[in-house]
């Protein structure tokens, strides 16, 4: 929402966002298959662990360049850092930026004329995409930080998993729980995000409901008369 | 709702569903309760368990046959199996096949010249109906791939129930948890479920209430005159 | 809403009914004071043990009684039973009688002209008296059930209303459950009550929103001029 | 709600709120301050504890006086503090006063000429604020209970914020658990207050979709002509 391109913003600007969208998003697929594979592979896993590494320093330059070519192009100076402020978070946490992808889906369906699905569907699969994208990330980076700690009941990525499921539904057994502080830290933002998904999908329930029942209510004709 | 027939849908397609629906739900019903006696009963109780495994096998092979014919009627050719993704799902998870209830609901309504029940009574008794079926259904998986695993905490049926009870309503005590990688397949599809009936509740309710003051604000005269 | 008196019910009925609410429900928190009293005092606290039992039993004689006279009153005969089917639970499970103070409240504003809160205010304080009876009532239970069973985990009336807490927020820690069927039993009805309740506050909160945004809408001149 | 000013509130009484407001909530941030460094600080770190305690009453004196300032300019007398009995509560747990920004923001707000922020961004701010601070005063409360309490598992101020967070988010794992009745009785507070949270986090998704759909359908010609 605070993020939307006012009448204000420079031509160029917009321009330059319209055409980076899908190769960014791309770069960040890509970020997540390095993240991926460098927390999966075994240590000694070479060649995989050092292309890995070379991946997510690559896609993170990118993102940087781009982050640096908005700055210039939107003429705000130093404002931009606030104004964009989520752009700024997005460069720091990379593993957040596969979640643009509702500005990718805008991107594309500007194209053609009009949307293929309606609100409600369209919140719903962007609410099972974020829920899938966000449960994996975490997983990596939970499994990235307990693996090895002592005392951890998160071992294998399976157990990872399983605790993001558990934890983005908000259930909560118990039984994989992050020990350490990083863990931790990346466990509040999930549970945080399982808060958001939960009033989305329950919000955009409620809404259809209604829409169906006040045309139900518009076709039968008024009780008094 | 990806599932309705639209207009184009050929008039035999349509004929065969409205005909086939009731048939089929009872031969779902009658596939959970071979499942259910070939899970719960003793190893060695025979004939129980043979009968429980033709019955498992003939219903399945109608719900194959149901699916060929649809195809066929359909005009759809391959694109049927994209285009119906719902009914392919069913056809290989045919556990899931009982919450169907809903159409069949529907195609009892048509016979008849109203409905009966009101939208909110409607969405409830639909959400509670597929929480039993569903949780009934997750409960029986569970306990087959749960009660003979190492470590594990879900021992006998009766565990298994009490699982799915705080499992759908996002309780999680964690007192009982499935520790087999497919007990956790199950509960995270269970999870998902009872996230997505939360907010068929909470949206209902919802409604209904925005309902009740618009009535209630219609009723009162105007402050300002 | 099944339980709405009907214009086709006798009036002699509805005067019963309107007459007997006060004083039922005046009966049905003394029940609640009877059995927490025996369920609470120590096993050999004579006379208190036993006077708890009589109030119990009088009381539930006087529910009997009114669900008699309804019955005849009613000209429905074996149908009573079916449609005022909530009616039949309440006097099998008289614990969950307390919970018709909605009635009671409707009851007691029809002598008045007009109701002193606002729709949304009456559910938030419906759902708070129907969490705090509900709460103490399944605790109560659950204690009956669970504080002398082998390797319970709620051993005293504390830990009963602490673990009421957690379940009807969903929250579930997992350092009190039940153990016995008898415990888990009530426990499942707590939880779906906890959903209910859910529900309830989340959609009075959401059409109380959508309502003040409405009005904010109305009050500033549309966009287009 | 309950707390709004009516028509019938003196002027003075309204005019002392208005100027008030703003410092009262200065001394509330102090108050926390005050309270979190007496309960983080080591027992034998003087002269913080010595400043901290003189902080933390001198504070709370400036709310007494407030209060009793404002019974008398109410001139409700003894009515006063039943009228405003959540003034009453806040007075005797100061740590929840801090959540009265909402009206701070509402006072701030009515010297500017329009409000800044749409209806939807302003209840995800104050949620988010509220939550912020409720889980901090929460955990700072918890870990005064428990940190010493015998077979404690909230141990560090670490633990305390872990839980304040799964508490709040009613995932509620179970590996960090309050054990004493003090702690049990805060946990219960913040758990009703998570459930509000997500109730206002739904609500405002709800109408936002709502609203946006709405539009969406105006823009497009009816389908019947």
């Amino acid at each position: 929402m605070s993020d939307q391109p006012s009448d204000s913003t420079p031509l160029r600007f917009r321009r330059w966002e319209q055409r980076t969208e899908v190769p960014l998003f791309g770069a960040s697929l890509l970020f997540l298959l390095g993240y991926a594979v460098r927390v999966l592979a075994p240590h000694d896993a070479e060649p995989w662990h050092g292309l890995a590494l070379a991946l997510v320093g690559a896609t993170w330059l990118v993102f940087a360049a781009d982050y640096v070519v908005r700055l210039r192009l939107s003429g705000l100076g130093h404002r931009f850092i606030r104004v964009h402020w989520l752009d700024t978070v997005v460069l720091l946490l990379p593993l957040l930026r596969p979640l643009r992808l509702i500005r990718v889906y805008s991107a594309v369906q500007q194209r053609r004329e009009r949307p293929r699905l309606s609100l409600y569907a369209r919140v719903i699969t962007y609410a099972g995409a974020t829920a899938l994208l966000l449960g994996f990330s975490a997983a990596l980076a939970v499994y990235h930080q307990e693996h090895a700690a002592k005392g951890a009941s998160i071992r294998t990525f399976g157990d990872a998993v399983w605790w993001a499921c558990e934890t983005l539904t908000t259930v909560g057994y118990g039984d994989a729980v992050p020990v350490t502080a990083g863990g931790r830290v990346v466990a509040s933002g999930l549970m945080a995000c399982g808060l958001a998904l939960l009033g989305a999908v329950t919000g955009s329930f409620s809404s259809w409901l209604l829409q169906v029942f006040t045309r139900e209510d518009e076709k039968r004709p008024p009780k008094g008369g």
